[in-house]
C-alpha cells in the first residue's frame, strides 16, 4: 500500500487542517497547524513537520486546498485577502518542495469541500450541487452534471459577492449589499453591535438570549435570499450549507428554509433541497485528497 | 429534401413567431400570428393555417418554444402567467394535432433563444453561456459545457426572480426586489411614473429627453447587479442580453457594462463578456427548430 499514501491539506486564513493515509475517507492521521498568513514557506514547512511527526511514509499524492482564487494554469494564488503574504505565490512550487515524490493537486478550498461532501457527505448520490461555506467570508462551489464548475474566468462560485440588497451593508470587497456582508462571521458580528465572536453569540443564543436568537434568525433570512437566488439561477439537487457559521445549525437553517419557500417555485421543497454539510472541518482536506487520489 | 422540412414556433404572451424551411438558419418562410392567451386550441389552429397558407410541405420536425415552465416529462405547461388559459395543458398533444407527421420538440422560449444565439448568433463558438431576455418579464437560460441547464426541479434560468434589492420594488411574482421588477418592461414603465410604453420611452430617450435617458441608464445599472451576480455565481464566457427591452441598446448596455466591472473580479472584462443578442425576434423559433432538427 506504500504507493497509495495521500496527504490532503486545507489552508485557511488561520489554520491548515490536514489528513493523511491510504484511504481519504478513513485517514490514519490528521491534524491542524496555525497558518502564517504572511509566510507561505514557514507554513508549508510546519505542515511537512506535522505530517512527518506522525508518519514517515512516502507521500505519493498531495492534495492542497487553499482559500482564494487559484489560477489553474500557473497555480498562482491570485486573490486571497486572508493570506496577504501568499498573494502571487506559486502554490505548486511550495507543495512540491515539501513532498518531492508526490503528484500534486491544487484547488480552491470550497471546491475541495464540495467534492468531499459529494463523495462522502451530504451530496452523496447527487450530480448537481451548490455549496455555501459560511466562514469569515462566504465562499461557494458548484457541481453541475458531475463536474466542478470553475468558470470561464476562474470566478464561478463567488456566491458571497452576490448582491442581495442594493446599497446595503458594506462588504470587505468594497461593494455594498453582498451576501457575505450579512452571513459571514464578520458581518454577523457587525450586525450584533457587540464585540463578541460568532462562537460567543452562538453560546448566548443557545442559552436563550433573545437578541442573539434574533440575530441568527435574521442571518438565516438573509441566507435564504442567497439560496433562493441560487435555486432560481441553477436549480441544483441540493444546496449544502457548511462553514463555521453553519454550526449555529437550526438557529440559522430553520428560518432560512422557511424563507426560501417564498422565493422559489412552489414545486420545490426547500426542506429537502437546503441541507447542512456533513463532513465538518475536514471536508476540504478529504475532498482534495480524493481528487489527488484520482477518485473524483 | 421533403423529409427535412422543419417548423419552429415561439409562443409568447402576445404573439407566436414562426419559421419554416429546410434549413433553420435560412428559413424559406416566416411569420407572426397573435396569441390567444386564453385559447390554446385556437392559437395552434391559427399557427397551422399561417404555415399552410405559405407551404404545403409535409412537416417532418416541429419545434415548439413556449414562455413558462414546461414539465419535460409530461410536456404540461405548469407556469406561464402571460398564458392563463394554457395553464396545465399538454403542449405535445396540441403540437401533434396540427402537424401529425412531425417529430415534436418542446422547450422553454428563453432556452430556445439561447440555443439559437449559441448556434448562429452572439454565442457562436462558446460553450458556457448565460442569456437574459428582457421582455414584459425577465427570463433566463444557461448553457454549461455545451449543455442546456434546465435544473433539478425544472427551475434553472429564472434569472428574473433573483432578488437584487431586499424589500425593493414589488414584482409580478409577489416578491419584492426581483431583477424583473427593475429591468422588465412592466417595471421600467412603473419606474417612469408615466403611462408610456417602453417603446415610447425609448423614442423619447433617443430624441434626447433626459428623464427617459436616466430611466434607461438606471435600468442598465440594475441589470448590472443581476449580470454581476450571474458572473460571480456561474462565470460564463458570455452573458447575452436579449428581449424587446434590449432594443434600447447602448442606453442600457453602456451603463450596465460600466457597473458590472464594480461587481466582478478585476481580471474579467465586462465589455467582452456582456454582449447583445444578435438573432432578433426569431431567435427562439430558430433555436427550437435547430433542436428539432437534432443539430443541437
Amino acid at each position: 500500500m506504500s504507493n497509495k499514501f495521500v496527504v490532503g491539506a486545507d489552508v485557511g486564513g488561520t489554520a491548515v487542517k490536514w489528513i493523511a493515509g491510504t484511504d481519504p475517507a478513513t485517514p490514519e492521521f490528521s491534524g491542524e497547524i496555525p497558518t502564517c498568513p504572511n509566510d507561505i514557506e514557514a507554513t508549508f514547512q510546519s505542515l511537512a513537520d506535522a505530517v512527518r511527526s506522525k508518519t514517515d511514509c512516502t507521500v505519493n499524492q498531495f492534495g492542497l486546498a487553499c482559500a482564494g482564487v487559484i489560477d489553474p494554469v500557473t497555480s498562482l494564488l491570485c486573490g486571497s485577502p486572508n493570506l496577504p503574504g501568499w498573494q502571487g505565490k506559486d502554490l505548486h512550487l511550495f507543495a512540491e518542495t515539501i513532498f518531492p515524490e508526490a503528484a500534486v493537486t491544487i484547488i480552491n478550498d470550497v471546491n475541495a469541500a464540495l467534492v468531499g461532501e459529494w463523495i462522502f457527505g451530504a451530496g452523496r448520490g447527487h450530480n448537481n450541487l451548490a455549496m455555501l461555506a459560511l466562514g469569515t467570508g462566504v465562499g461557494g462551489a458548484l457541481i453541475i452534471d458531475g463536474q466542478l464548475v470553475t468558470g470561464s474566468y476562474n470566478s464561478a462560485g463567488e456566491f458571497g459577492h452576490m448582491i442581495i440588497e442594493r446599497g446595503g451593508l458594506e462588504c470587505a470587497c468594497g461593494n455594498k449589499g453582498c451576501l457575505e456582508a450579512y452571513t459571514g462571521s464578520r458581518g454577523i458580528v457587525q450586525r450584533s453591535n457587540t464585540e463578541l465572536s460568532v462562537a460567543d453569540l452562538f453560546k448566548k443564543a443557545e442559552a436563550g438570549d433573545q437578541e442573539a436568537i434574533d440575530l441568527f434568525r435574521e442571518t438565516g433570512e438573509y441566507l435564504a435570499i442567497g439560496v433562493g437566488n441560487l435555486i432560481n439561477i441553477i436549480d441544483p439537487d441540493l444546496v449544502i450549507i457548511g462553514g463555521g457559521v453553519a454550526r449555529a445549525g437550526d438557529l440559522i437553517m430553520k428560518p432560512c428554509i422557511q424563507d426560501v419557500s417564498k422565493y422559489v417555485l412552489a414545486s420545490i421543497k426547500p426542506e429537502e433541497v437546503v441541507v447542512p454539510a456533513k463532513l465538518g472541518i475536514n471536508a476540504a482536506a478529504i475532498g482534495v485528497a480524493v481528487m489527488a487520489r484520482g477518485n473524483a
